[in-house]
């Protein structure tokens, strides 16, 4: 009966192991292999606010079905567990195993921050995955978030957004004089410099600081997003392109010791399902923008750029606040270099070929 | 003894069964979840040449390691196990599981399939991946496969490419006369109309075909990957940008009956990887590009655009071969339909977007 018992318990933790028992890997890490996670995600956006709140959805079942029910993820909106604008500090201490934001709203605690979603003049959607995947971009990001318990990936891109909502027919530089606008980043620090004031606030903010005169204008996304908000009604003038946050990246990030708690399967769908969501969030942004746009303009919606001269002062603004980033923070100055040099060579190359066919179809097409 | 024997089967069968039958998953379905595949996947590649050689070995790579082991995939180069032109009737068949390549190379199987790696004029990738994956591309993909016994996926895309290396200076349509020429797919049928000869043939074959004459001209991808074949040594002349490839999409083919084996857990992560991947090779691409052209203008090599009323022919030769495969099949004309509706529409949009934000970037940079 002995023997028999002991055979029970060997059939009871084999089973337990999983299938890699005949393998030769050892119980304790196959135990770790077969062990199930529940984890939370916090957000900083509505729950399963169109694009941006699908995306998170859409990771968590991904990771779902590629691990067997192994890591499962319940995501969460804004305000639910945690404020839209604390996702990074609940990630940092263990409130939530993974987040799903922007990095740029983080620049009061990580200048550098702001160079991983997007800069003024800066990357678009495909040169910001060149730069992190096979220009340095993402190690650079890793180096910036260890001291804070993170680990970030890629989370998606809007792409081009549009340059925000207005209340006054922009015609001179003189128009911002005065104007209170929700535009975060670097964005909101050219724009202060352009005599405006930028001010700090989540999306689902945003409609009732226009509406109640709170603020004058508002960058948010895009027409797909823009639309869902319902800002047509609340603004005149929607100014393109978005001369800001030319393809915004959105971050996962994942608590350093829940990272290091997963096996490397699970560790390597987390790496997996954050690159195809990536990927899958421009995709579709890529097929609803133009549908919402051309809603807004059968609304009445003044759809405009901004005067050359305007965009031209931009940049000057922008070069300035860059050099003051620059030189009051050295990982801002380390990170910059390399943002820097990937976008003048990638412009070079981009000038004949993305830049080229778009002016090549546009004339023929 | 019987019992002990008993025991010791139920506990190898428990230890085949993995951890999840403890979770009430019956016998049958975890066994199928814990079971080990090899598979072969062909290429039309030579063996590891950049960027589209490097995607399949970095899908195999991540599939192992998503799937711990238990779907291991050895990748082959061209002419390893099959032709470079015998990819699709090798995974059709059987003989791989899965292959890589590009659809239009089976244009003469079906006509339509050209519409899933690129048309002269056509959409980029970021078009293209917007198309295939909210725009119903993906789905009729796999209804033009469905009879080949094919599952395809998305796999990678190199970006706009080049239009191609030519020894004689392009100044009007009538020097593409008496022309042989290596382009591929629609493109091809266009060039023959322009008055050459459009010549098919694997990446592989190209540089000793120009530099003994059987070919006067060729278009391979763009710089990073022509530099790697030393095209510059056989060409004077390089055209940019390329009108017939403007973001030419790979493709992933699985087996149908080799799909279907797989449990749930091993199709996400097939589909998982192939969206990572597919993104993958375009961030290569778009990092390594302008060093390659960099290199390439410092040995000598004379890059320019074709004359306007060259690219204007190009345009009215592309409709009417357009015209005529859609008269022909009736496949062609069904997906043709649903792509020229998404490219009005996501051109509409990318005019004050993505390209307006090129054109406004290039004015103040």
């Amino acid at each position: 009966m002995q023997k028999i018992k002991a055979l029970i318990v060997m059939a009871l933790l084999l089973a337990a192991c999983g299938g890699n028992s005949g393998d030769g890997a050892d119980a304790k890490s196959s135990a770790a292999k077969q062990k199930s996670y529940q984890w939370k995600m916090v957000t900083t956006w509505p729950k399963n606010f169109p694009g941006l709140g699908s995306a998170p959805e859409n990771f968590a079942k991904l990771v779902a079905r590629m691990s067997n029910g192994r890591l499962k993820i319940k995501v969460y909106g804004a305000g639910e567990v945690v404020p839209a604008m604390e996702v990074f500090s609940a990630v940092s201490s263990g409130t939530a195993e993974m987040g799903h934001s922007a990095a740029y709203y983080w620049k009061g605690k990580a200048p550098a921050s702001v160079l991983f979603t997007a800069i003024p003049f800066g990357l678009n959607a495909q040169e910001m995955n060149g730069w992190l995947h096979y220009g340095g971009g993402l190690e650079l990001w890793r180096e910036l978030y260890a001291p804070f318990n993170l680990v970030p990936f890629a989370g998606g891109s809007t792409g081009v957004q549009m340059a925000g909502w207005f209340n006054r027919d922009i015609q001179s530089l003189e128009d911002f004089k005065g104007l209170k606008m929700r535009i975060p980043g670097i964005g909101g620090e050219v724009f202060s410099r352009a005599g405006g004031t930028a001010v700090s606030m989540p999306g689902g903010e945003i409609f009732t600081s226009l509406q109640t005169g709170v603020i004058d204008a508002a960058e948010w996304v895009a027409p797909y997003n823009d639309l869902a908000f319902g800002f047509h009604n609340v603004a005149k003038y929607y100014y393109f392109p978005g001369w800001h946050e030319p393809g915004a990246m959105l971050e996962f990030t994942v608590n350093k010791e829940a990272w290091q708690s997963l096996p490397d399967d699970l560790q390597a769908i987390i790496e997996g399902a954050a690159r195809a969501i990536n990927q899958d969030m421009l995709d579709e942004y890529t097929a609803r923008n133009n549908a919402a746009l051309i809603q807004l303009r059968e609304k009445g919606v003044d759809i405009k750029s901004f005067p050359a001269d305007v965009e031209e002062a931009l940049r000057k603004f922008t070069d300035e606040v860059i050099a003051e980033n620059v030189a009051n923070d050295a990982m801002f100055a380390k990170v910059y270099a390399s943002f820097d040099t990937f976008r003048k060579n990638v412009m070079e190359y981009h000038r004949i070929s993305e830049q080229a066919y778009f002016e090549l179809r546009d004339a023929n097409l």
